[in-house]
């Protein structure tokens, strides 16, 4: 997508062919950052302070991250070491798993020696093949977008989205933000809400930041205000992505996106979720019961990052040392409340059913 | 209640009888900043500030607003100036209305030089009658809660609340709070769940503050997280305030607790308001179609206050100035999802019929 008019990707080889560029997304919306990994400990560091986040872009940097390792030491126990510290990481989003085994899948029975340009052309390959899958999850989505616009006359159509699933949060294109480009490009008129995303601010730093590159008319709200939107007539649909899919159709994103769904249902309004078969998991059938929910820092919540008046970056604690703070990442939003799964295969129901109907190799079993 | 061990009220007539003295709560939790208003402009701009703010404490902010425009011009039309200026400061919370025809019944037929004392006095009475209702709606609340910890066999009760709905918000007590501290007072033992409530953090900077201050047990969350906590089981009971109810319970209260009142219905869990009588508009049936919602200013959202690393107060931009926002004040909670009112005279069915039984004096009409 675009950055200031030029076409990028999130994360990439460098030019020397021994680091990996990656946007340092804390920094933005103020700073447009390119940090350089050198070292498995580089990409750790990178997905577990959130430097590089959203479930897709995770798994791509997590496999980088395994290059990074082997280019120190190609040893089976180094690989086995790089596979256990990513996993660790971040708890919550199953691309990381499923990215650490298509690399260990390349590299089994492949000789150390022949590992290093083995792995870096997987990790490209898992690159090439995010942006395709989002890509894809952008045209089905904007089909229906279309049909909103349709049925609206020519007014914009107004989605609501929460934290960021845009390209931000993969390697090109996003999941819930790809039709939004893609209808864009089309031409559909559309005005998408944008919920702040407490308590990091993705969807103020990051989603209005990458609408903005791209033109797309865009309004910043509190997270608290979806539900009065809804109840408004002002949202046409909503549309969020996904950090982890049960085999049912539940679907854990970030905190915020549960009552967001219920609002929708309240009010009769379309809730998708779309996503990568990436996120899927295929073992679980209660997102409730079996997805492990991230707890994060208390100091996410306590200390706000900005920019002072002066023009620099900084930081203020908003809540004093002594007052207990949770912080849960993450949410789950029962099968129930989702209207509908948007994929790379297209559109299904947020069911077992549903899923399976996209993706009938898995009537056979795992 | 008790501010470092010393009982306080929100607001009081300085000791030289001049000044109104009130706390800045905009100054909450890092700085105690007891500003001191000297006249109806000094009033209009802490309720307009919100460095007073919750509904029945705007109430009687505006009260000693008229007191302080009568000491300098005690005439029907510097009367008629406070009340219109006064009015105009926050357009949802229906006690200003109410507040403000309080003082002018009390003054109508006074001759303007017999104006000033009976204001002051009829302020004050204002002040007096908020204590005993707020503590009123703590004695009903907290026979809730006694029968909450009972069934929970002495584990404690877990709260969640949204804003600051605590005596911060009134002149003393609160009202979603005041059961907590009756209860609190009678050994129950409680946990309050504080949800920040963004932009202007209430719940993290004055609910937070005040709970400590009595050392009542809590944590902060995001507002996004409540439906998780809901979810999961780590809530017995929801209480809110309001700062204007239909008199068919529809609950107009800040931005965020429809969506509360939404995850409660969706995991069985009891969703109550607390308020007094005067937040009660009589006038309205249907609080989607009647209620003005306020919109503030976008710098809210844009720019967060805190304390910089040195202890002095700061403030950060979050969001570029080019970013659109719309920053939502209220959202109305229908009442077909409250659970039951808390009022001064008792419990009631968030309902025509419930208010009624609660208020018979009303069937007669206004």
């Amino acid at each position: 997508m675009l950055i200031a008019g030029v076409a990028q990707r999130t994360i990439r080889v460098a030019h020397d062919g021994v680091g990996v560029e990656i946007i340092d997304q804390t920094r933005l919306p103020f700073e447009l950052r390119i940090a350089r990994l050198e070292s498995l400990e580089d990409a750790a560091e990178a997905i577990a302070s959130m430097r590089v986040r959203g479930a897709p872009l995770i798994g791509v940097t997590a496999a980088y991250g395994v290059c990074l390792a082997l280019r120190r030491d190609a040893s089976d126990a180094a690989l086995e070491t790089a596979c256990r510290v990513l996993l660790a990481t971040r708890p919550t989003a199953v691309n990381l798993a499923w990215a650490l085994g298509e690399m260990r899948a390349a590299l089994s029975g492949v000789a150390p020696a022949q590992r290093l340009p083995r792995a870096f052309a997987q990790a490209a390959a898992l690159a090439d093949a995010d942006v395709a899958t989002c890509r894809a999850i952008g045209e089905h989505g904007a089909r229906l977008l279309a049909e909103l616009s349709e049925r609206r006359g020519g007014q914009p159509v107004r989605l609501l989205t929460h934290c960021n699933a845009g390209w931000l949060a993969t390697v090109d294109w996003g999941t819930a933000l790809a039709p939004v480009y893609v209808a864009f490009e089309r031409g559909i008129p559309l005005h998408v809400w944008v919920s702040e995303t407490r308590p990091r601010n993705q969807g103020a730093s990051l989603t209005a930041w990458e609408l903005a590159q791209h033109g797309v008319p865009y309004t910043v709200v509190a997270d608290s205000a979806a539900g009065h939107l809804l109840q408004r007539g002002q949202v046409d649909l909503v549309v969020t992505g996904s950090d982890r899919t049960t085999a049912t159709g539940d679907v854990c994103n970030k905190i915020g996106t549960y009552p967001k769904a219920l609002a929708a249902r309240d009010n009769g309004i379309p809730f998708y979720v779309a996503l990568p078969y990436s996120t899927i998991d295929w073992s679980l059938t209660d997102g409730v019961a079996q997805i492990p929910i991230e707890e994060r820092a208390a100091s996410e919540l306590r200390v706000v990052a900005g920019r002072a008046a002066s023009g620099e970056r900084a930081e203020v604690t908003i809540l004093p040392d002594a007052s207990p703070v949770r912080n849960f990442a993450f949410d789950v939003t029962p099968a129930r409340l989702v209207t509908g799964l948007i994929t790379e295969r297209g559109l299904c129901a947020a069911s077992a059913e549903g899923l399976l109907s996209l993706y009938p190799e898995r009537r056979r079993g795992r």
